[in-house]
């Protein structure tokens, strides 16, 4: 069990502020939400709205901040986009240009920020009912898969969307898909049950990011639509300045998983 | 019953378009769905689509237009937003400064269309329930109310969200309940049910935009965010161009109305 993992999320936030805290954000703060981080320049910033809006299920928005603004109010009133995360990446024409503890003296006035529901909300849904979650079983990381489901496009932004499986007996797919389409906040119902091909997956014992896990006899693979399709839908574009999370470096939230279900 | 309740959209659509219909839309094309319509300038659509992702409950987006783009693709593909309404209004600077029946001649580049669901959706799965919409039973327009619940703002925009009302049998109201909150791509569940007061109305008898109905004993007045909360929101900031549809002359979709319960 996580030490922080009944530590309230203003309480660890302020521990990630003062850089006492600088690691992987999984399991701290039970039953609360984490979000993905992206902060883009305005002139990007309208196309990538409206590529979230045409594109709810693998981009769900929980928050954008005002143009320029470091605060936080929806998910986390005050919270500062600038210091509250553990570990941040800066991508410059598409590269790779640093990791930072804290992007205060990057700040602009022309960044947006943007926080998009990341699927550990769901799963925490799952658990609850008695859905197992392979990858959580075997200590991994999701598996992810590109597939060849086109995202309806938006300006310069365009790609195919990337899913995350998870293994569900099949006694157990009906409920899956209840629990996860009452949360259409954090990705909502699968977009495919079944048969890896039909959705363009090869290989489903390679994916293309994450971890393979293991699917058991009588389990079904179901694939969820998957926060990663936003990083790469940005990253293809290359843009002249990007931040992000480092991976599993993600902003805690105030807002309860189970919150997630309403409006 | 509307002569033109059994034609196609597309159909309807192509009357509109060659001036053969120019009325109100109510009643046709029974069981698809009528979308509001506002056209801003690019220069503005930034802050309005963010206003929109943060009240998503009075303001749900069907669709968002390329900048400059006259065709629609996902409600209704290759449909022309600059004639296939049959009537539009024109205001400059908050005021209204012309009624058309196209807008070919006033299209910019810098243009973006907005479609924002309407109540007419839920209510036509309302009556398929056995709810009773006692304004369709009086032949009336809804009664809307300004209320004190302030929309979250974006940018220039802001404002407190405008409801419609619905008197509801209290053994319906749960049912009321399900049936929209089923629904949130064309505003979802209530956001108040039964004491006008606890919202800011102070006489129910009084609506700010269109009529009052009966209220029988045994009913609840229920109470639903409304798409005239973003046009009021867009008109109080006076906004140099905008284009919207003529009040009641809808866009026509082809997309059902119960499909808009699904992702």
């Amino acid at each position: 069990m996580n030490p922080y993992a009944d530590v309230s999320p203003a309480e660890v936030r302020k521990l990630i502020r003062e850089k006492t805290i600088t690691t992987q954000t999984s399991g701290m703060c039970a039953g609360y939400a984490q979000a993905n981080l992206v902060i883009l320049p305005k002139e990007l910033a309208f196309d990538f709205l409206l590529f979230t809006q045409r594109n709810p299920r693998p981009c769900p928005v929980l928050e954008v901040t005002d143009v320029g603004s470091r605060y936080f109010r929806i998910m986390a009133d005050g919270a500062d986009v600038c210091t509250d995360l553990p570990r941040y990446r800066v991508y410059e024409k598409g590269v790779l240009t640093g990791e930072y503890t804290d992007i205060e003296a990057l700040w602009r006035d022309d960044l947006v920020s943007f926080l998009i529901g990341c699927s550990f909300s769901f799963e925490s849904e799952m658990l609850e009912v008695g859905i197992p979650v392979r990858q959580i079983e075997e200590n991994k990381n999701v598996p992810m898969y590109d597939t060849n489901i086109p995202c309806a496009p938006a300006g310069v932004f365009h790609g195919n969307m990337v899913v995350s499986m998870r293994p569900i007996p099949y006694d157990q797919v009906v409920k899956a898909v209840q629990v996860t389409n009452a949360m259409p906040r954090v990705h909502g119902a699968p977009v495919h049950i079944g048969d890896p091909a039909q959705i363009g997956i090869r290989d489903i014992s390679k994916p293309d990011y994450g971890e393979a896990v293991t699917i058991r006899p009588g389990e079904v693979p179901v694939f969820w639509p998957c926060g990663v399709t936003p990083q790469n839908v940005i990253m293809n574009t290359k843009p002249d300045f990007v931040i992000t999370h480092a991976p599993g470096h993600m902003f805690i939230t105030d807002v309860k998983n189970i919150d997630l279900k309403y409006a």
